[in-house]
């Protein structure tokens, strides 16, 4: 039986799968909480400007695909621009201590009653309007 | 030793583990995609305008905090626009089929090649002013 | 000969011309200046926060396209929203005493120095690309 | 009497009251018109795209504030973004067909009603919330 083999491969995968599961998020939280201390820079980050800064890389995203269809748009600088998005969502999620599974589920939950399937199937309109 | 002990709680932490890593990126991705297909809104979701939706939450998320010092703000509002800004950000990168953890990880290497931390270390300039 | 006609109606026709003069930035900033006032507001408008006001109106303008062809926003709306964008630009404009006539124009200039007719015409490239 | 008199300065009075009405938006509506036709950008520019033009421009005026107070960002600068802003503002009313100063006008009317003096003097409040 799988999960109690006493095979060497057996430890390898779950370590790996735990190596893994430490490589999302809270990996990701780490290694940018590590940059900006590096560089003192937590006295910047009040949640205003992270919130300011987080618009700021969205807009630059959107650049790319200004007066472009959306196919038209550089992919490899995608990656970069939504990759700064992340990381400043990441670090708003971390001042308010927030886990971002928890509130993103939290938030489909609470779509899926503004936008209930029967009224919100192939229609684009907002919940107020349908 | 705890990985090849055969008493039934290893399993379930074993499992739990596992559990806990599917309940990250991936997870969310799959959340967001049934939620999607469910409603039929493929058809909206091209990546302009999911950037497009990205951009407009950040913009509500920054809403929270307009005429207001950083800590006035509302921390159950910006759960939810996080959340919102969480969810396209998920979505466009999974149009362009990214690795969040990679784009992240990388992004951060290159900022730290644009912000050594001998001429970055606090100051909020920009790299190109350095 | 018109400027020096002793026709009343000629009267009216200047007196008209100047009111209209008037009826542009000038009257704008005043009425919009007189709205701050009249609900002791100034207290709120640091260039800071009406720039961020400026951005968020900028976005549910932006709104009013998301998920749909151009010409498939609400004019009425759209009215409303651009309306908004011009009220904060112009309040953070009176911040700077900023003449707008003038900041557009020299900024038309620089552009026209940026995007040369000869290597822009015809295309959506940024000038760092030309 | 000063309207009506035939001294050559009076010529000057008017024409120069007349040059500065048309330095106006009707002004800036023309140059901005003439610096897109002359580069064959109309082509570009559905409103869908100048709204998104619009929110790039707002954005960048918001990147000179960021991590800063107020005070500490750069006039000079500030000036240049705000232009883009205005430029794009301009250009997308002129899509409209819309008059700015009877749009902005209006919305003042509106917000009035919103936001009336004894309810919201003093306060940052959301009239939804007033």
């Amino acid at each position: 039986m799988l999960f109690f083999s006493s095979k060497p491969g057996d430890f390898a995968y779950f370590t790996q799968a735990l190596k893994e599961h430490m490589k999302d998020w809270e990996n990701l939280r780490q290694a940018l909480i590590e940059f900006r201390n590096d560089r003192d820079w937590e006295q910047f980050h009040n949640p205003k400007d992270l919130a300011l800064a987080l618009s700021i890389e969205a807009s630059e995203l959107n650049e790319l695909f200004l007066w472009k269809k959306a196919e038209e748009a550089n992919p490899e600088k995608i990656k970069e621009e939504l990759a700064d998005v992340f990381a400043y969502a990441i670090l708003l999620a971390e001042k308010y201590d927030l886990d971002i599974n928890e509130i993103v589920l939290n938030k489909i939950k609470k779509n899926a009653e503004k936008y209930p399937v029967d009224k919100a199937k192939g229609t684009a309109k907002k919940y107020t309007d349908l």
